[in-house]
């Protein structure tokens, strides 16, 4: 497994070979902003990126399925599945901000056991391999060490992915943190596996937002779950928290449990 | 003047090269977080950054006035007075994110002449001079043509920075808007003068956050004020709006008016 996981490896990296050039091409770049039926940006940039990265996958292991954010996919009940995102971060993009990055995972039998975080601006790469660790370039990540919701730095891209009662939530678990910041998308949890972010909660991700975070998190000693503690598949809610200790993890846990209780009672 | 402000902006030249190598040495590097009297966190990277800056200047300009944020100020009732933000976006460097940056204002009679804003670790500078327009790199600067609020991105740093009524009026100008977006400090001023971001609204901020980005959007052929459409000086009260058009920021004006009364009457 870890040789066949090695030459997958390197296919992701030619994936990202094909997708960085593209998106330093039309960052900043005059783009018409389409909006999906979600009401989110697309621009014609996201979808060549898919294109060239699924072309690129279909040459090297055409027997592989994939899942992409822009145009679907096919053969998601073979063994290897792979699920990327062109542009994490689309509306940081259209907006001049470096901070989007392209996304990879591959599920063997729905288990993420590689995740890339690719961030072609700022030229920083996060790949997490089940069995050897996370890497951040050539250095080996390892998560921070805080296990006090008070000594927490907790990020979330936008207060405005928390629908109903998820932003009471969010309230309750980011007020117990030293800090709170928004922004960011999928760089938070490059930034969490190298040890410099505390704990993320997001809600609304789809399974291209946050398979390719798995491998990364768990890899450099963090956790990373839904908010009732269980492992994320391509069936999840969409509900995202990752802590870089266990105890942090368990702590957070446990604060949306309470929330919810309380607004139950 | 035109002279004058050139050899000025040579000085601010030679803070930036005392900065920068400052801020890239201490970016992601173990540092003690300190926290102010309101809870913002500093730390020994923020004051050697104005230490040095403020040397520069006293060599350069041993008669000008300076106003940090870490180490107070001196000379503040002369002609020509400096204001400084050693690392704007504190929160985002103690996070390991590279969007923060260095901030230089200098104030003639009280007045923003000059203004910089150094992203040490992105490698972008914008220099908006009065009379000489705003340039970024040797790049001139241009806002976008947006006028109309539902098709403009409006950013924030944070939707925390908005305490009591100001967060109504927050939520009803970003509501009009096509999306808003949190994060960026100064950073997203320097996207509304490259035509990236159309709206900002701001509040709680301090004279070295917002003296330096006067002349870098006003010299872009953008419009910033106070909320009520003031000019901005030394006694500004840390409400900020910038608009990429005379049209939007009119908009937003009337906007936040609106707010005002609909939650007086």
């Amino acid at each position: 497994m870890n040789n066949m996981l090695t030459s997958f490896c390197d296919v992701a990296h030619a994936m990202l070979a094909a997708s960085r050039p593209i998106a330093r091409q039309y960052f900043r770049a005059p783009l018409t902003v389409e909006r999906k039926s979600d009401q989110s940006p697309v621009t014609f940039a996201d979808r060549m990126i898919e294109t060239a990265m699924k072309a690129v996958l279909s040459q090297h292991l055409p027997d592989h399925g994939i899942l992409g954010e822009e145009h679907g996919g096919h053969g998601l009940d073979t063994r290897y599945v792979w699920v990327i995102d062109p542009i994490d971060g689309t509306k940081s993009f259209i907006s001049g901000v470096p901070v989007f990055g392209t996304l990879i995972a591959l599920l063997d039998d729905g288990r993420p056991v590689l995740g890339v975080i690719d961030m072609p601006l700022l030229a920083e790469t996060w790949v997490g391999r089940a069995g050897s660790g996370t890497f951040c370039g050539d250095d080996l990540c390892t998560t921070g060490k805080i296990t006090a919701l008070d000594d927490a730095i907790l990020f979330a891209t936008s207060p405005d992915q928390f629908v109903g009662a998820e932003a009471d939530i969010f309230e309750n678990l980011s007020r117990a943190c030293i800090e709170r910041r928004f922004g960011g998308d999928c760089y938070s949890y490059g930034l969490l596996a190298s040890g410099h972010v505390d704990l993320i909660l997001e809600a609304s991700l789809q399974p291209y937002d946050f398979l390719a975070l798995v491998p990364i998190v768990t890899g450099a000693g963090g956790v990373i779950t839904d908010w009732d503690g269980n492992v994320l598949d391509l069936s999840s809610n969409g509900q995202v928290l990752a802590a870089a200790t266990p105890e942090l993890h368990a702590k957070a846990l446990e604060r949306i449990a309470q929330t919810r209780n309380r607004n139950v009672a």
